[in-house]
């Protein structure tokens, strides 16, 4: 059995940066280090950093010794920033600096008039986020749901991690009732190259293995993607999940991972498969 | 034989300004009184005005005697707009207020800093003149010729007769290789209905006939429209034209016009129809 691994599979600039400044935190401090929210969306990663000493809340309410906060990469409600700042505590912003670009794109097209529109997931921590940096009425677009009516003047910016096809697909739609667009494409390069490669390899393989959180909207969309072509395609956090029954008669197996995925997991999945393929 | 003829054929809102405007003043004016450029795209009503005294030249230079100019539908280039308006005529300004919009844009995207993009035909005199609303580079996007590559901050103006579906493909393009787009659909609304209806049209009869200037860009669409539904098409500017032949077998008969046809030419090349189905 041939098992390949694609080339963009596993943490992006964003994510790397992220754990790199946690890890390094938890060096420093033993005490009272806390991320707000889950620092990404892998809960292994989260909770190596929990054994060092650093705990996800989900409110400042929660614990009462805090010392430092970590923001998470997708980014926190303007609100509780301001909130936090006040507070006295050490902030570490571990946002991806892509996410603050498109929190910076999204105020500045609120600041500008326009009527601001958000393409991606209306529950993901990144779009709240970048929700809050619009002043006024934001419509949250996402394809599930019909397409809003639109007229005058809007703004889009674009959740980083959504498909480069959901936005053109939304173009179409907005300028046809639309006079005016201002559109920032702030899907993040590494996202578009991840689906790319996944699209290519899942044509080629007889199974396809999608590893990372299963709360990682971009892990997801590998998955989605994949089943899409019409290949079996498992959606796994670890190699505990795997099953041998899923390879009986395959050829080739292909291996994909979000942006949140730490290589040590990819590399434990495609042992675990080879392992399989005797 | 059934003969439709399509509610959005002929004269749009700025064809019927202009050509009222002319015949207006060869009502006042019987002398010196020139048009630069045809004022509308079709050498009927041109030649009625001709008849009225109002004659189209290309360059000042070629008259001695001007004392009225006015600026066709189309508009004309900012230079050229300079230098006349320094000399003395009357100009009466006849270009439609949706190119002038479409010049507005043009120049306020050049002064935001944008590389500006025009989506239309290079030689096409509303293109000249939107081209000269921009300070610096200007790019013409014109589907025959492959889209130029793109970065940075782009922003789009549409020639006002181009089929949206051109615009909504260039857009495609344009948000996967610039980061930040700017697009004013400058498209006429009366544009889009036209060949939505002739679309329709054009799929429920037997023989299409376009009626329009040769040189109208608008009336080319149409007819190219209908072309690539593989309904036989005649594109044609007066009745004259018209061949009994192309009727044979034909149990319905659609027609439409573009946006500077006059309705006299409609109505007769309906007659013209109507004797050959007998």
């Amino acid at each position: 059995m041939k098992i390949v691994v694609a080339k963009t599979a596993g943490f992006c600039f964003g994510v790397k940066r992220a754990v790199n400044i946690a890890f390094e935190v938890a060096r420093k401090k033993h005490k009272g280090v806390y991320t707000l929210g889950p620092i990404i969306h892998n809960p292994q990663v989260v909770e190596r950093l929990r054994q060092r000493g650093i705990v996800p809340i989900e409110d400042i309410k929660e614990k009462g010794d805090i010392e430092a906060l970590i923001i998470r990469t997708h980014g926190i409600p303007y609100s509780i920033l301001g909130k936090i700042s006040s507070m006295g505590y050490e902030i570490i912003d571990a946002t991806c600096p892509f996410v603050k670009k498109a929190q910076y794109y999204a105020k500045l097209l609120s600041e500008e008039g326009y009527q601001v529109l958000i393409l991606g997931e209306r529950k993901h921590p990144e779009v709240r986020g970048l929700m809050s940096y619009v002043s006024g009425k934001v419509l949250i677009i996402n394809e599930k749901y019909p397409y809003p009516k639109l007229k005058g003047r809007v703004g889009i910016v674009v959740q980083t991690t959504q498909p480069i096809e959901s936005l053109k697909r939304f173009l179409s739609y907005a300028i046809e009732h639309a006079k005016e667009v201002k559109v920032y494409n702030t899907i993040c390069n590494s996202t578009a190259l991840r689906l790319k490669e996944t699209e290519e390899m899942a044509k080629n393989v007889d199974v396809m293995v999608v590893v990372g959180g299963k709360n990682s909207a971009n892990t997801t969309q590998l998955a989605t993607l994949c089943r899409s072509l019409s290949v079996s395609t498992y959606h796994i956090e670890t190699s505990s999940e795997i099953k041998d029954k899923w390879f009986k008669g395959a050829k080739t197996v292909g291996i994909t991972a979000g942006a949140s995925t730490p290589e040590w997991i990819i590399k434990d999945v495609k042992e675990r498969i080879k392992d399989i393929g005797g």
